[in-house]
C-alpha cells in the first residue's frame, strides 16, 4: 500500500454548526477509533451543493499530510441508488457519495483503487437509516480506514473510471480575443475566485473584465497593498 | 465503577462561535488535563433554550464511546440557586446545571450517582465568577472526570430522583381519531422533527397532517427519493 | 527557556467557518507536526478587525496551559511591509502579524524575545503567496514552535519595544464627577462589555449610565438573578 499509516480524518460537509449532525459523526468516529484525530475543513457548504463542496475539498487536500482520510458528505441522493464509495490515491484516501464530490481531486490525484461501501460489517449497524449515511456508513468507513483497515475490505471493488465526474468549469476563447471564465466562489472577505488558472498570468500587465452587471475592468497586481482601500484588484491566489 | 477510563469530553452549549467563551473553556480543560480530547456536539443552541439543548444532547449521546464525559452548558439560571451537578449512568458521565438539560438522557439512561459540584477544590479558583460557571465550575469538573477523578469527589451526593426533569412532549389522542403531536425541532435542511416515535410507523400507509397555517397531509415514505424534488415527505429518522 | 514543552496551538482569526481557510491551516499544521493539538478560540472576528481580535485573544490567553502557542491571524496588511512576528513571554508564545494584535497581551505579559519570521526554511515553501500568510508563514511557524523549534531559529531578532501597540481604551474622568468609558464589545447574549476595570467596584452601591441613545442608569448587582427577566443589570465579569 502506498500510504503511510495516519490517523487524521479531515471532514467536509453541508451539515452546518447548528444541528448536532457533525457532533454525532465525531462520536461515531471516536467510538470506533479512539485514537483518531479530526480536522474540520468546513461544514458550511451550502445545503446539497456538490459543486461548492468539491471546490472546498479540492483546494484543501494538498495541504494535509500524506495518509489523511477525507470524509466528505454532501449527499442530496442519500437513500437513492447513488453509490457510497471509498477511493485511494497515491497520497490520500477519500470517503463519500459518488456524486462528483471528488471531481477536481481526481483530476489532480489518480485513483488507484475504489470500492463501493457495501460490506455491512463496516457500517455502524446492519440496518442503516435512509437519511443519514454520514453517520451510519461514511463516518464508520473513515474511522476504519484511519485505524488501518485496508480499503479493499470495505466493499466490492469498482473501476475508478466509472466514478462520477462533474464537468470542470474551464475558460473558453472569445471571438473578440481574450478568454471567458466564471466566478466559481465568493469568500467571506468578498474575494471572487475565478476559473482562470493562476499560471496564465505572466510578467506583462493583465486585467480581468467583470460583467456584474455592467462591465468593469480590474487590473492585475501582486498584493492587496497594490491598490487603495475600497478599490478592486485582481490577484493570483 | 461501571465506566471504562476515557479521555473524551463532548460539549453542548449556547455560547456560539463569535465570542471566545468556548475557546476559554477548552483552555481551562487542557490546562487541567493536557491528555483530554474534545468533540463539539454544537455550541449554537439558541441562547438559554434548555429544551433545544436537551434535545441536541439526548439525540447525540448514544453515538459516543462508553466513558465519554458530556459537558452541557445552557444556563439561564447561572449565579442563582440552581444546582451545578455531575451525574453518572451505566455508560456515561454528565456535567451541567440542574435545569432539565438531562431530561431525555435520564429517561434512557438511569442515573446511578449524582453530586452537587460544591467542592471548591475542583473549581478553577475558590472564587468563581457569578456569570460564567462554564469556565469556572463546569469545564474544570469535566476535565477532572475525564482525567479519572471519581465523581464522588466533586461534591455532596444528591438523590438522582431529585434532578430537574422537563415534561417530555408526547403525542395525545384526538377525539376524531389519530394523535396530536408537535414539531420539536427544525434543522438546517428544513427537516421538521416531530414528537411521534419512529416505531409507531408499521407496514401500512401512513401520513402526518401539518397545520402550518392551513392543514396539509404529508404521506409517509422510506427515503427522500420517494418524492419529487420540492415536494414534502414524512420519514422515520 | 522559560516555557515547558507543550504541543497545544490555540487559534484566533477572521477566516470564518464557511471557507476552507481554517481547515487548510490545520492541514499545514498537522503536516508539519502530527502530534499537535489545536484549540479554536474563535475564527469569527469581524473581517480585518484587529481591535476585536486582540480583545478576544487577550481575554482568553490566561486560561490556557503554560507553553501554549497562540496563532492569531487578522491581517489587513498581508502582502505589505508589515512584519510577520513570533514573540515569547514568560508563559506563552505568540505568532501573527505585527499590527497591534498583541497589544493587551503585551500589557499583561512582558515579551522576553521576539523575531521577524524571515527565515524561509520555516515557511511552507520558499515562495509564499501574497494573500495568505496564515497558511504559508504563520501556521508553519506555530507548528514548528509547538514541535519544539526554538523561537530564535524562525528569523531575525527584533526589539520587543518596537512591536506595534494599539492605544488601550481607558476611562477618563468627567467634569461633573464619575468616569467616562466605552462599550468595547457586545456578545451573543447581549452583554455589553465596558472599558471599566472590574476592581473599581467595591462594596458600595454603584451604577453605570448608558447613553444609547438617551441616558439610562443601570444599577450594579452580583448575578443575573438580582434583576427581573428583561431588565438591565451591571455586573463585574
Amino acid at each position: 500500500m502506498a500510504i503511510d499509516r495516519q490517523s487524521l480524518i479531515a471532514m467536509v460537509s453541508d451539515f452546518g454548526a447548528i444541528d448536532n449532525y457533525v457532533g454525532v459523526m465525531k462520536g461515531v468516529i471516536f467510538n470506533l477509533f479512539s485514537g483518531g484525530q479530526i480536522a474540520d475543513i468546513t461544514h458550511q457548504i451550502p445545503p446539497q451543493n456538490v459543486r461548492a463542496a468539491q471546490f472546498a475539498l479540492a483546494t484543501a487536500v494538498d495541504y494535509f499530510p500524506v495518509g489523511t482520510v477525507f470524509l466528505a458528505v454532501v449527499d442530496p441522493g442519500v437513500g437513492t441508488t447513488r453509490r457510497a464509495i471509498a477511493l485511494r490515491t497515491e497520497r490520500y484516501q477519500f470517503i463519500g457519495p459518488d456524486n462528483g464530490l471528488f471531481s477536481t481531486v481526481l483530476q489532480r490525484h489518480r485513483a488507484i483503487a475504489a470500492v463501493q461501501l457495501d460490506n455491512p460489517i463496516y457500517w455502524r449497524s446492519p440496518d442503516p437509516s435512509a437519511t443519514f449515511h454520514g453517520r451510519d456508513i461514511f463516518a464508520p468507513a473513515a474511522a476504519h480506514l484511519a485505524a488501518g483497515v485496508p480499503l479493499e475490505n470495505l466493499g466490492t471493488a469498482i473501476a475508478p473510471e466509472t466514478l462520477t465526474q462533474l464537468t470542470p468549469p474551464t475558460p473558453t476563447p472569445m471571438d473578440q480575443g481574450g478568454w471567458l471564465g466564471e466566478i466559481q466562489y465568493v469568500d467571506r472577505f468578498g474575494n471572487l475566485v475565478t476559473t482562470f488558472p493562476g499560471d496564465w498570468v505572466g510578467d506583462r500587465p493583465w486585467a480581468i473584465d467583470l460583467d456584474i452587471p455592467e462591465r468593469k475592468s480590474i487590473a492585475g497586481g501582486q498584493t492587496y497593498g497594490d491598490t487603495e482601500p475600497g478599490a478592486l484588484i485582481a490577484l493570483v491566489g
